[in-house]
């Protein structure tokens, strides 16, 4: 069979569609068309290629040999015709076909379709702020854009940036300002925390905490107002609570689908934007299909339709839709919703539902939060991790796992794990038991993952009772007030320094003492008990409450999350 | 419920199930009985402690925290007693009591339980070789053999080393004194590849080779004879083929289950030793459970029993264990099967079948190779990894997959993922689309993961047809008398140093140049096509096939698998 199939789009999603099918099917033809005279870019490198990382701007646009992805790199190489400048106004469904403008020269033309393919991807969020078209405002949304930051950088026009958002690319575009080139970079968010809604406060202020000794400034619940500037260039922004210097400014407040032409075309769109999609990525036109940034797709923990703009999606849509493009019957079952993000040394990641999201959906949720050797504790190539599960408390099912630990591949390698298996809709009970390949160098006997697992388990059974470091940090700002007793479960040499600087306040009984020594600890006090992880102190909670005492709360992570979290005591 | 608990064995599983218990059960008494003097060490900690990645044996028996598990340490941190130097002699099922022996005086007694767990672990595998009683003869297998090994080596009186066996520990071993002691090691395998069975023999090159550059030799296909020595000393080890001067040896032939107490007590045990437990780790006794290294566990892949011991399946056992002496329900479903090993700066995994394992069990396997970048190509910290899936061609099950890569956690972590699933015996369009968190300098944005089962669908489907370095090599070796046609579909500058080398047998066609340069590629041989990793010599393959060549073979993995394997052309 030959047929024509249009793209409308030529980056990530498109181009992956197109030549899958040429593959399957080489005696059809396609045109892919884009408005833009750069297809095929890595979009997500941006970030990478304004710190250095990625020394020249060409490298996003490249195949990992080295060969240019441009219109000619398509015809010789795929076998596709690609239209560059030209942008699709209108998708008529009747007659089957595209109207479409040269975007320099303003002329028409209509390119027909057998099948088509909706890949217009997404545009940042514009904020309408009153002088974000003066110079040195940018949106990170393609190649061009990293240029332009760069280079006005390099050149040293740069002493003071700041960034909108504190989301994934705000992150990156912050550590690459003040990591490589010593930016005063300032992020100013809405919310009260970093990725907000995808990790638990915990967690996001371990990775604040980090990127500000990194030299990263946040300002939280704070709204930019305006944005100033002299002789066209930006000078400063202005916020509800302050001005800030810049003569960079980023808005990065996330993206929004380009699914108007869709809409336009009578496409199921849903009200704030986005194509849905079936699990064989087709519109409700079953000659039309969509994917990529452009479009919705099913959450597998909730079975509604969710925005996860991601390169990787698109990718492994894009393969979808050149398999049935090609007559193929391959599905796109849904997300999971994993993240992973790099600020400076350290990395976050997660999987599935947050506390605060599993919350919203309704589930009985409890989290429990755990900081623990990554690997056997003897090698010498260890580092902490900090892991967070989500559990309905009911059903024991695994809602999601978020994470902060070293910008290496362990704790993504873990995350990854759980995603795999979470729409099997795991209990605590499979996670206790995944099985993690075991060799010193690469993992624990007893792997941060099964112990999470064990953990969750206790605090469901009722056996651990716990805060974590931010309940912790609650507890101990209003220790004059409060009738806490706290208690250091570590040998005496580590407890010491803190109970010489709060000699009211901080207490020590090893755990191996605590049997012995019970007389020393008050029955009618709140205990919040601490060691270095919270495995001892958990093993003390388990000591004291076989002796009667009731009022006992065990600190997460131990004094390595509240470190990481920011807390001196 | 106040009961008393015997547990046979201290490390790993015995002192796990113990510590569990009490944590559940405080009222409940435990004994644990060793024949040893030291108990709950870190045994896969040995190469490490020999390297001296580790530097004081006695961080294998300590916790995170730097306490020594010893008899004390339980007593008084964990309730638990311990007799050490106890050797367990017999156990009387009727009367619910242990014989035990004191191994030093000789002193009998007798121990009631109410219930017993068997953890008596296993013994390293003796070959009853001449001569393995003289001096400088080790198995590794506690913290003992390690500082012997280590004091022997450090004070300059082994030049050369020979080890037996090429599986996890003989490997580790031979990193440990090649790498750190500059030791000349050598390495006598029976079968014809290191890690036989666990990988198929083109990844076993790819570690073989790694490691020689690490200054380790091989012997395949041989077994030793006998050992020899002077003055009670090593100094040769001979073989079926040769003498090897020798001042150590490691026996690293396996290890065999200590299970002849239990069957001797009439539990059902395996012909060939190995308790059989039901999945609450229960033996055929109700009072009785036993796990770790003296066990047989399900094979989930195979549903057969088999025999996996590791520190992980260890510790996960004895948790359960501990929670069922508690009147808990937990289970132990059985074991997928993964590994990992550390060779020098590479590492080698893997989960579920190979593909030597799957064609063995029945299945209709087919393995695809393929090696890629681990992250986004552009980003600086990239490097190459290989994988090879095996999945069954009727059905589309993934069985299993199995890497090389970097000695970071990358691959590993990609082993993990796919293991998570394995259970659900996943289809290759699960991996197609499994979910890897997505950025930069953590992924690729089609994942290699993804492109393996991508890889594997095409290889099914029949739209790519290849060989791995191995078929490589072997067309290669033959092409003064095969009728290969050795084409090239890099670019030009990267294929001219092998033509010239090579000018009669290596062609260049970039892949690109393929449809215009048709006319130079002979319809009538055995078209060989090569690129950099596979991926553009499989395109060449699908246009050539849309041409009407027949006979194309496209080398998985490409030079990059072709060079690890050790192929020069």
């Amino acid at each position: 069979m030959s047929q024509h199939i249009v793209v409308i789009g030529g980056v990530a999603l498109g181009p992956k569609a197109a030549c899958r099918l040429k593959r399957l099917e080489p005696e059809s033809t396609v045109t892919m068309i884009d408005q833009s005279a750069l297809i095929s870019y890595g979009g997500c490198g941006i970030p990478y290629y304004v710190s250095g990382d990625v020394s020249d701007a060409i490298e996003l646009s490249q195949t990992s040999f080295h060969m240019v992805r441009d219109a000619k790199f398509f015809k010789e190489v795929k076998g596709i015709d690609v239209q560059i400048l030209t942008k699709a106004t209108r998708i008529d469904r009747e007659k089957k076909c595209v109207e479409v403008e040269n975007v320099t020269t303003g002329e028409k033309a209509s390119i027909n379709y057998d099948k088509l393919v909706i890949a217009t991807g997404a545009s940042p969020r514009t904020l309408n702020l009153p002088g974000d078209d003066l110079q040195g405002v940018n949106y990170v949304c393609n190649p061009d854009d990293a240029v332009r930051i760069r280079e006005a950088i390099s050149k040293g026009q740069v002493s003071n940036a700041v960034i909108v958002g504190a989301g994934f690319i705000g992150l990156e575009m912050a550590e690459a300002l003040a990591d490589m080139w010593g930016v005063g970079t300032t992020v100013v968010e809405i919310t009260e925390q970093i990725m907000p809604r995808l990790v638990s406060p915990a967690l996001a202020t371990m990775g604040q905490k980090h990127m500000e000794k990194g030299g990263v400034t946040f300002h939280f619940g704070e709204t930019v107002t305006a944005i100033e500037g002299e002789n066209g260039k930006v000078t400063r922004v202005i916020t509800n609570k302050r001005t800030l210097d810049a003569e960079a400014v980023i808005i990065a407040a996330g993206v929004v689908p380009n699914s108007d032409i869709a809409k336009e075309a009578g496409l199921n769109v849903h009200d704030r934007g986005g194509v849905f999609v079936d699990e064989f990525m087709r519109t409700n036109d079953p000659d039309i299909y969509a994917g990529g940034d452009c479009c919705l797709v099913k959450n597998l923990m909730t079975d509604q339709p969710t925005y996860l703009p991601l390169g990787s999606m698109a990718n492994r849509q894009g393969r979808i839709i050149g398999t049935n493009l090609a007559g193929g019957e391959s599905r796109f079952d849904g997300v999971i919703g994993s993240f992973v993000v790099k600020l400076f040394e350290t990395s976050m990641a997660g999987t599935g539902m947050s506390l605060e999201m599993a919350q919203a959906a309704g589930f009985d949720a409890i989290s429990v939060l755990l900081t623990q050797i990554d690997r056997a504790h003897f090698y010498p190539t260890k580092e902490l991790m900090t892991l967070e599960m989500v559990v309905d408390k009911s059903t024991r099912q695994v809602l999601g796992v978020q994470g902060f630990g070293s910008a290496g591949d362990a704790m993504v390698g873990r995350i990854n794990t759980v995603a795999a298996i979470l729409k099997t809709k795991p209990t605590i009970d499979d996670i206790s038991n995944v099985e993690i390949a075991y060799s010193p160098p690469f993992a624990a006997a007893m792997d941060i993952l099964n112990t999470l697992a064990n953990f969750a388990d206790n605090a469901v059974c009722g056996i651990s009772h716990g805060v974590g470091p931010d309940g912790f940090k609650e507890l101990w700002d209003n220790r004059e007030s409060n009738e806490c007793y706290f208690l250091d479960c570590r040998e005496k040499p580590d407890a010491e320094p803190v109970m010489e600087r709060n000699p009211e306040h901080w207490h020590n009984v090893p755990q191996g003492e605590v049997r012995q020594r019970m007389d020393e600890i008050p029955k009618d006090k709140q205990l919040v008990l601490i060691c270095n992880t919270g495995a001892r102190s958990y093993e003390a909670q388990i000591t004291l409450a076989a002796n009667g005492y009731e009022n006992v709360i065990n600190v997460h992570g131990g004094m390595a999350s509240i470190k990481k979290y920011g807390v001196e005591v």
